[in-house]
């Protein structure tokens, strides 16, 4: 199946049916104690439910449903910090292809475990998630096998499914805040709100640590950018065309957070929700509570995009914050 | 409408009707780490994942459906530990019914919090369960309204949804393994796992810190013993004797683990999972670890009943277990 180099919100409906027989929506809860915290009412889509315990898995389904015979045979070759690399190992297993995945020396451990598990290899190179990227892709060509982005329309259009399950959930949503690393979550909640309401804001927001899809958006330029944020599901250095492309025609605007609020919101979510975000994950609790102004008294959807925090790096966090007068672990 | 005093399988599927007109089915999934842990094929069956954080919200909402008129005019009294409050709560919100909440001095302060701000008035009072449990009581007589047991029938059929669906999604699962507190939940599991297929094994597990409920199990006899866990999910001291009832019928084992390994397995929830579970929710897997020649190779699910830990109590277990060789906080 050939895919418009831009997804529709039909092709988004249409990767839905495939996704769902693989994985179940996921849930949508209100917070009050969230919705005082921001000012605003605040709902999280829980993308952390999932098997894999982020939002990518939905994409990886949908893109090996569409791969040829011949690709299949030839194996998947992608390179990730983690999450789009346990959503390709996810969907190479249940298609029964071998996947090869590159990750930066230095991934995360749990991560990298849960993709050797699914039956993935994996290669380490390089010290980001672009060093790996171009590595592996050499290697695909070599091999004749196909290299996965990121940021695949396929990929695009299985993810939008949690942007069609807010709307179910909530039509009246007024702000969806979704978290940018490659930029396809981001991409797929414009196409759906724009499409089905263009009064639906949506925020991107990274770390300003890791700013370079921020700056590339506001710039309207491909701008590379220092990384050096701890959430590696935003660890952007090398922006993607394509989703940038999509999210200057669909965000209404692109925020940034430093590492420090991040992890303040790590712990937040842990207190007032019970649940374990990754630093990428609990970005859009950190950008409603900075910009809450620009929330006040609105519905807002924060997207839990990913769970998968390294608990050595939690229980620093907890020992960094022990006693803050905004987070009290009572 | 008057309920069998046992509930039977048909009274479990009629109340999965009003269950889902709030509540969604919560996701089973299938754990690689945790099955090559415990040497068996592990599932969790995630009742963290309810808007309250714990299954005991199927049974409030079941049970407040079934109130009559003036049983809702005259309001509602109970007392809890936290998440038999915050189901009451919720399904009290729900219908516009006041609810009134004694809990134990000393209460989880975030489910204390959470039923405040569902609307529930809290009246604090004694040591434990059962001296709340006394007090409320007298109190609803007083004024005219109805006190609801922890375990009465409505909230065990309620809460039978959750037993229904793990048949649903595996309906080869071979052990069920359910934390006790007050007993609904295994009770309820009992019943619909041997009402469909009487070799599928239940196990009741609670901690050996309170063993009220497994002493009296054991030996047929309401016996009521010290209380003493930190986990107050399962902070029985008096046990329930309709509960009893029904699990020396449908229960094949009940078996205890003690509240430093119900600690490990909360970290190991949190490494292999990230899932945040509270004391009681962790029991099964401390469970199925301590006794694991009795699932070897076996189909089993872990019912994670609730994540509401305090995250104060979490900083405490890390630090505890920092660097114990089979944790591991990598």
């Amino acid at each position: 199946m050939q895919l418009n180099p831009t997804p529709t919100l039909h092709d988004i409906i249409t990767a839905r049916k495939i996704v769902y027989q693989y994985l179940k929506p996921t849930p949508l809860h209100y917070y009050s104690t969230l919705s005082e915290l921001i000012g605003a009412k605040v709902w999280v889509k829980h993308e952390n439910h999932h098997p894999v315990g982020a939002f990518k898995v939905r994409g990886g389904v949908n893109l090996a449903a569409h791969l040829s015979a011949s690709e299949k045979a030839a194996g998947l070759y992608t390179a990730s910090t983690g999450n789009h690399g346990q959503s390709i190992a996810f969907a190479a297993r249940a298609y029964g292809i071998k996947a090869t995945i590159a990750v930066p020396e230095g991934a995360n451990p749990s991560k990298v475990k849960a993709m050797r598990r699914m039956g993935a290899e994996i290669i380490f190179h390089g010290k980001d998630f672009d060093t790996a990227r171009e590595m592996i892709m050499t290697m695909a060509e070599e091999k004749g096998g196909k290299f996965i982005g990121p940021t695949e329309e396929a990929l695009i259009c299985g993810v939008g499914s949690y942007a069609l399950e807010i709307l179910d959930d909530l039509p009246d949503v007024e702000a969806i805040i979704v978290p940018v690393g490659g930029g396809s979550s981001a991409s797929a909640a414009g196409i759906v709100c724009k499409s089905i309401n263009e009064k639906i804001e949506v925020f991107g927001c990274q770390s300003a640590q890791a700013p370079s899809m921020q700056l590339s958006w506001k710039s309207g330029e491909i701008i590379s950018a220092q990384m050096e944020t701890f959430a590696e599901g935003v660890a952007t250095r090398v922006p993607f065309p394509n989703t940038q492309r999509i999210m200057r025609e669909h965000l209404d605007d692109f925020l940034l957070v430093d590492d420090n609020e991040i992890e303040e919101s790590i712990l937040l979510y842990l207190k007032h929700t019970h649940n374990l975000a990754e630093g990428a994950g609990a970005i859009p609790l950190a950008t409603a509570i900075r910009y809450k102004e620009r929330f006040r008294g609105k519905k807002i959807v924060l997207v839990l995009s990913g769970g998968n925090l390294n608990i050595n790096k939690l229980r620093k966090i907890i020992a960094k914050y022990r006693g803050a007068h905004d987070i009290k672990l009572q």
